[in-house]
């Protein structure tokens, strides 16, 4: 058994960036599953390993950490990765890094709100959004494909990078559970992007798993 | 002449925590101060140094880099930092990470958009809040006292470290800018490490750089 333990959902976006990170880089973990829906995230025995009872968290021997970039970061760190999707080069790191600060205003910020309000908060009894209501969502995640745009016509990739990096996935689980609410055939651009983000072997298959929670979810 | 360039407004918070951190480190740098009120962000010049148009940015050689948390971690690997205020062992790192990418959402989030609604847009033609527009800011501030005294429940600081590090300049530079839609009084353990972090010389310098500015800005 390993001495790492991932804590999450893989409906939840950062955890599958986390989960992705480590089978992408072969680190050997154990992915202990937590069914939000049961509230499972507020148990007391998750709170004690995060307070902020947020997915993801990790546990490595006995030391506990939140926040999936930051988590990312820390594995690079305590197992030596050197790959595309984290390298050493700290210039591209210091790249990735930038984007993924970005990343929590800027893409799930105009994003993920949305996609409650939209989506997850009629389910739990509040009123569906009207046309006025839904218009400050919508003229945010129409600035916000403007702004995407712009970010992956230096060289493909959101963090400026010429391969794919885990900023990339990170931004791609976002869009993935997003999918819903966007039109990503108005977003050429970005839509190529997706594909071919989706077509790298463990991130497909860690999407159908998601998939398969998502729809039982909406259904 | 440095080889490093500064970009921003000391009235900028997370500009002055790149340059506490760079002061704190003893890294030469120069200092390009841009004159927000002027636009001299959105100008040709600073646009192809940060197409965001957003301060803090940094040029090192022919390198350019934004976002000052990722600008901190650059420049730590670029100029081979081991401090308290970021120290190399990378679990002290991860946990400095972790608060650094909750910063966003969790700090600047419940504080920037109040203090921007209360007093600097109504100075550029926005309506005063009423009792009932200024609820919602108010409630987020409420929660954000109440988590800020957990986070520094554990360690006294906000990163879970025994010593102050560039986590708490981070959250030191937002409740600075925001002293006016505060009240520390009614909190007393965020007012102890407030007058704590206060106390540290080169913050209190920079400090009073940025109070000139900002006495200027409300006058």
């Amino acid at each position: 058994m390993s001495d790492l333990t991932v804590y999450g959902n893989v409906f939840s976006q950062p955890t599958r960036s986390v989960l992705t990170f480590c089978r992408l880089s072969g680190i050997e973990h154990t992915h202990k599953d937590l069914n939000f829906l049961k509230g499972e995230h507020m148990s007391k025995e998750f709170t004690l390993i995060n307070p902020f009872q947020a997915m993801p968290a990790i546990v490595h021997g006995t030391f506990n950490l939140w926040e999936s970039a930051a988590i990312v970061s820390y594995l690079a760190d305590a197992y030596n990765v050197d790959n595309q999707w984290y390298p050493k080069d700290f210039k591209i790191r210091a790249r990735i890094n930038a984007y993924l600060h970005w990343h929590h205003q800027g893409t799930r910020g105009s994003i993920v709100n949305y996609l409650v309000a939209k989506l997850f908060a009629p389910k739990f009894g509040a009123p569906e959004l009207t046309e006025e209501t839904e218009a400050p969502y919508k003229a945010k995640l129409e600035e916000w494909y403007q702004t995407f745009t712009w970010l992956l016509s230096e060289t493909h990739y959101v963090a400026r990078t010429n391969m794919p990096t885990i900023a990339d996935v990170f931004a791609y689980n976002e869009v993935f559970n997003a999918l819903p609410i966007m039109n990503l055939d108005a977003h050429p651009a970005i839509k190529a992007w997706f594909d071919e983000i989706s077509a790298v072997p463990i991130i497909r298959e860690i999407g159908q798993e998601a998939q398969e929670v998502y729809r039982k979810f909406l259904a």
